[in-house]
């Protein structure tokens, strides 16, 4: 999607009359203590909403340096880059914390059909995998549907490649099937194994993603194959033997010196109590992640940018923080976790954003019902940008660890996935999936919830009245 | 999209009670010479609707042989597949039609982007392309919204890779761009010549297809470039300057020896007088070619094949083409002309599927108002499979010729081609996109056309009553 400057401006300004779908919230509908928030709110929409600078932004990081794999020179660039424009920003404290990152390298990869007739199958290796010998592996093809006839073919399955064959129902349900399938098939004796892409039915398009082994277990090559090909490879071991080489020059390497990335708005009174807004910065190696998760960074960055260009200072700090290596190692967020052990308890919200910033819904939240009852009047103000549910449960890969070492109430921003998994980690996560009008609606939303947050006389889920 | 037969076959039993969608036509409302064909046609329905062979032959060819570029072991060996498998149906007069044909072949290629930040493009050669020298051509990028900023930049285009982008709107409107774009840049001098791909927006997905050498003028390497890759370079073009290296290993060889595929039901009574069914047997080197053309060779194909197994032996001769090297050559259209010049005047039909075997909607016609009007009627038996509207114009690449030099009446299959421009000229051309269904009733309509036109008393045009 393209968006003029112009058409989009128009477009801005006839929502902010209508009210986008949702009635205003009138003043008198709100606690008192909220009325306040009312007035700097506005200003947050208004702002987010009258330009298209957060999708500018992402389309110039992701244009740019393209993927950001953990250990990849252009991870390292981007992490420069992003940290000269939090500066030009004129954020505080901004800084990268050293991180030490898994530094996987896909390298050259194919896999043929050879008999029954020679042809190219279209697929990525999955992220961490060992790769194979130089020439390959060749070796008859074994289609199973599941586990369960993994177990049951073991004979057959011993010295092959075999591919098990699910069909996406949806992530959660089917994400097992790429972690764990090299493991399983390995433990029977496969030589690689191979997946149906886990995702919406596409354009002969594998995703990728990380795959694990169990550290007692023998370590085979895996790969994800698309649909299609999943489909043509099934068919053609029904009709008759098939016989495939795989090349995959996928290595791990010794792990990276990298770094999350930090920058506040510094608390005008209690700078030391800390609501963490976050994305992760570090993407798969193929698109550009503007979708996985650059978008995310953009939105959450854009909170603390609206703040500072709106001269908004709440009573605690606001810290932005970018992470690394959350598709292939989590060590961001271990890091940060670690490194900021002694202040976690002074934590008062960590909010993430992992699953697209198309047009937001509201938030999950995981945190007591005190605190939930606050974010549910928080949520009042984000009618204007269509973001005020919130939900059951909140959290993310990036603050999980943070959260669970110490209990600190996690929110998650919701938006509309429903494409979110045609493009999950393909070549496919690019800039233009996204649309301008919902990014701002998006940042606009993550503003208020941790502006107000850090700004309350009481801390979040704390009885008004007290400090 | 998969198919168990059972769930076909109940499919298929409950709209043949069900009469899809369309009242069923009483014999009542046919005019009195088209009711003795509703007998014929009804068997025809069936046969062709309780099975799924059709869609599944299309899937042991596109999935064995994969694509059939003009010139590639891959289409010889599926043509001798081919004139098999018609042998094995029963055909009459199974052969191949020498054809010498365009042997162009893609190679290795690349597009990246070398400044501002190094990166890759999704991209295409376009068919008939010239190649690049070894090492690729290196050149500022200079991106342009159509011919007539070409022409007005003329001096910044000269030694530039220039990309024409404009938007896709239909297929007619835009594919000029990719055809003419190589002489036209190359005319003012450019390097080498980038389109945006000349279709619906995919998933990173180039589209490739002919392009066209004016003999004059110089030949440059040409490529089509994915609609986001198109979208990011203007980008990072409007932000300052971009430096390319396009690889293009394209050569064109010297002709091919193939053939064209001809079958027939010789016709019992005047077996000179000829109704040609076909489509064309190549396809582009990309996806497997099942969209386009596999899928209209299979169902025009299941035409003879149908009436053999149903032994419905027409008065006139049902001839099956299926051609050669329509994608970068039209070879087959020509030499089937120029080898059947004498029996022109006996072709009393020329109906060609070129547009996908999605759900049929009727047929193009173009010919005479007496002929149509026969046509009409005929289309009355159609109703059943919802392929009962004669539209304005028909024909297709392959009969065009042989039409053209001896005014034949010419018939296109039309279906719901929304999802067409998708897929077409890309990897993601493969038979999963096709249902069984819709192909059993496209088959179904080629063949209820094919067989009452061959049979009728008089020929197709001429008043009733005359011979």
């Amino acid at each position: 999607v393209q968006h003029s400057r112009r058409a989009f401006l128009s477009l801005a300004s006839g929502l902010a009359l209508s009210g986008i779908a949702r009635p205003a919230t009138s003043s008198e509908t709100l606690p008192a203590w909220l009325v306040s928030y009312r007035e700097p709110s506005s200003r947050l929409i208004g702002a987010a909403l009258s330009d298209t600078f957060a999708w500018r932004r992402l389309a110039e990081l992701t244009d740019t340096f393209g993927p950001r794999l953990s250990g990849s020179p252009a991870l390292e660039d981007a992490i420069r880059w992003a940290l000269r424009q939090m500066r030009t920003d004129g954020l505080d404290h901004v800084r990268g914390e050293p991180v030490m990152v898994t530094h996987w390298v896909r390298g050259e990869e194919s896999l043929d059909v050879l008999s029954p007739y020679p042809s190219r199958v279209a697929m990525l290796g999955l992220g961490n995998s060992v790769g194979t010998p130089r020439e390959g592996i060749e070796a008859p093809l074994v289609v199973v549907s599941g586990f369960e006839e993994l177990e049951s073919r073991r004979a057959e399955v011993a010295g092959s490649i075999v591919l098990i064959n699910v069909p996406y129902t949806d992530y959660f349900s089917t994400v097992g099937y790429r972690t764990t399938s090299a493991s399983r098939a390995g433990r029977v004796g496969a030589v690689a194994a191979l997946v149906r892409s886990v995702g919406l039915d596409g354009l002969r398009t594998p995703h990728t993603g990380v795959t694990t082994y169990q550290s007692d277990g023998p370590r085979i090559p895996a790969a994800a194959v698309s649909v299609e090909d999943a489909s043509r490879l099934a068919r053609l071991a029904a009709r008759g033997p098939v016989r495939l080489r795989l090349v995959m020059g996928a290595q791990m390497l010794p792990d990276a010196q990298s770094s999350n990335i930090v920058a506040e708005i510094s608390g005008r009174e209690k700078p030391d109590e800390i609501v963490v807004v976050g994305a992760h910065f570090d993407s798969w190696d193929v698109g550009t992640g503007a979708i996985d998760d650059g978008g995310g960074c953009i939105v959450t960055w854009e909170a603390l940018r609206l703040m500072r260009a709106l001269n908004l200072r709440p009573r605690r700090t606001v810290r932005l923080v970018l992470f690394v290596n959350e598709e292939n190692g989590l060590r961001g967020a271990l890091a940060y976790r670690d490194q900021h052990k002694s202040e976690l308890s002074n934590h008062v919200l960590m909010l993430e954003s992992d699953s697209g910033v198309f047009r937001p819904r509201g938030f999950g939240f995981t945190g007591t019902p005190d605190a939930r009852d606050t974010l549910e009047s928080i949520a009042l103000l984000l009618s204007h940008v269509g973001a005020d549910r919130i939900g059951p449960s909140g959290g993310g890969p990036d603050i999980g660890p943070s959260v669970a070492m110490a209990q600190i109430p996690a929110m998650s921003l919701e938006t509309d996935e429903s494409k979110y998994f045609l493009y999950h980690h393909t070549a496919a996560d690019t800039v233009d999936k996204l649309d301008a009008l919902d990014m701002a609606r998006c940042a606009a939303a993550v503003a208020i919830v941790a502006y107000v947050v850090a700004d309350l006389p009481q801390r979040l889920g704390q009885p008004a009245g007290t400090q």
